[in-house]
């Protein structure tokens, strides 16, 4: 059914019907504002946008993992605080020509992922727009004191749960429709961009056992947010580039040295976090119960230095990008004085 | 100076620098989430979505005015509640060609509003886009039981606060390009347009003494609004014609009865309420402190009668409009068996 049709208050009656919700959510959808409990004394609050033909194109992607990714992208930040993420607010612009049935896949995809996270979907609003855009704000409980980016101190050894690039190859393969990838590689990267895991249960784990000087999620890329954490912490890094995680499908089309997807390529949404050298058998000892493989891929040092990515030989490679900036078209680094290149 | 040159993470440094905050703002601008006190048990959180060429055409608004009503309209449903307003998060689609400046224009416009009550800037989200999406959020505290929807009673009077089908009128000014009517006439309405006025004190003194047993924003037009409460509360409504409340503006344009714009124009921000017979005198007393006239416009009778507008002489006059739906090119009302024609 054409939304013309149904009308926005049509669309929003059928969303309120079938939204998540549990006891914490006091006036859920359908009042002027919601109503939620605040079960901490502080909460943590998130926003991110996606906007057709920038975050995402409706050729390359189902409405279910764009509704999938929206909320993941926002629990990973709340992941990356530690926190724990309670309340989702979704402001839309729908292209005129969308179906409710389309609608109906989008939410689908938000509430698989809301189930396993406990979300409630309380409130948005919505509106005919010339493309899709989707601006979501999510609202968490803090528990544990949350870990920010400006913890970090020289001597931290510094973490990243996962693997990286997976997620920026899969752009490249979407982008050059190279679909002469075996079928499983294939799968496995468009799932890791398409529906990326936020790392809750690392980041709650860290926050809670106060193991974690700083954190972020990897959204912007590795040497953009770590270089995010040093400006915050004032301090500088060395990244050993042999020692990034990289998953088998990564290896097997882009080789075994972490190249410009890992180091830059963005959207992984896993957690980038600095931890003192003594915790270094609690952090490894984290892994099972976090769910996620943690990797030491670097050290701290002072903000003299920068931020240095070393080669397997211990050599300063020598940067030419970044990370992503939405106003630019690359960006590159200011204060870096040497950074990987592939190789 | 141009976005392109100045970088997203330019921009969010420049808000942050001057985003207006205090000590509830835990942590601001410039990390994974915002961490903010809750000074309630429960939060109050709404959103409104405002969509270049939808709600707004960048040559009929200034930049800065376009921030003020984006916190306003959002205040607008915080005060529908009988809350207080604390927290915006911005998520912003930016049009490549856009300057600093004029972004600082529209937080300066922000920052305004933003100052007169309370409200701190927490965070967001912005990207590049093809037209200007602006997505906000405002979380608020609940001090006193908010006011819903659904609590009116047959026999209730029906209110609203100040002057309704202004901001309609200004659109239409806009629209037409009618400019040969008298400046300040002109000027109070596009102010009215422009500059909603959320009417935070009356709904929070309406929440505070309980005084309110339904109430809600006027948005969408009185009538679709009525609407809303009546369907919520399972009641029908009679609304006097020629007790609707005017500004001297309005009935020099379009006369002395409330004709099209007062009934369903929508953007009036005004608060309609329902509130028992018996506190008629306190009602009337609360004007003064509100800073804002309150009109009787209505009673509240069953959900048989309907919505049904009565003319001077008590006759039910016959509706062809209902009210705005950004789905459909207008809205027929579907069970009220009579509303007012523009006369």
């Amino acid at each position: 059914m054409k939304l013309s049709r149904l009308g926005e208050f049509g669309l929003i009656e059928r969303v309120r019907r079938t939204a998540l919700t549990n006891s914490d959510v006091i006036l859920g959808i359908g009042d002027d504002t919601a109503r939620v409990r605040n079960r901490t004394s502080s909460s943590l609050v998130t926003s991110d946008v996606l906007i057709e033909n920038v975050h995402f194109k409706l050729t390359w992607t189902s409405l279910f993992d764009l509704g999938y990714k929206t909320l993941a992208v926002n629990l990973s930040d709340i992941a990356a605080m530690g926190g724990v993420p309670a309340y989702l607010i979704l402001g839309l612009g729908i292209p005129a020509e969308f179906t409710a049935e389309q609608m109906d896949e989008f939410y689908r995809g938000i509430k698989s992922l809301a189930a396993q996270t406990g979300v409630s979907l309380v409130g948005g609003d919505m509106s005919v727009a010339e493309k899709l855009f989707i601006s979501a704000c999510v609202i968490g409980h803090a528990p544990y004191p949350p870990v920010t980016r400006s913890g970090a101190k020289i001597g931290d050894d510094i973490y990243v749960t996962g693997t990286l690039g997976d997620s920026a190859l899969a752009l490249t393969l979407l982008k050059n429709k190279r679909q002469n990838v075996a079928a499983n590689t294939y799968k496995y990267l468009l799932a890791r961009h398409h529906r990326p895991t936020p790392r809750l249960r690392a980041g709650a784990l860290l926050a809670r056992k106060g193991l974690a000087t700083a954190m972020i999620d990897v959204s912007d890329g590795l040497l953009q947010d770590l270089d995010h954490i040093c400006k915050a912490s004032k301090v500088g890094a060395l990244l050993f580039q042999d020692q990034l995680p990289l998953s088998r499908a990564y290896r097997t089309l882009a080789g075994n040295a972490a190249s410009r997807e890992a180091l830059s390529g963005g959207e992984d949404y896993e957690l980038l976090f600095f931890a003192r050298q003594r915790d270094r058998s609690r952090i490894a000892a984290l892994q099972k119960t976090a769910g996620v493989k943690i990797t030491q891929i670097g050290t701290c040092v002072s903000c003299r230095t920068g931020t240095v990515v070393l080669n397997r030989s211990g050599k300063p490679v020598s940067i030419s990008f970044l990370g992503h900036d939405h106003f630019k078209s690359n960006t590159r680094p200011k204060r870096t004085r040497s950074v990987a290149h592939n190789d």
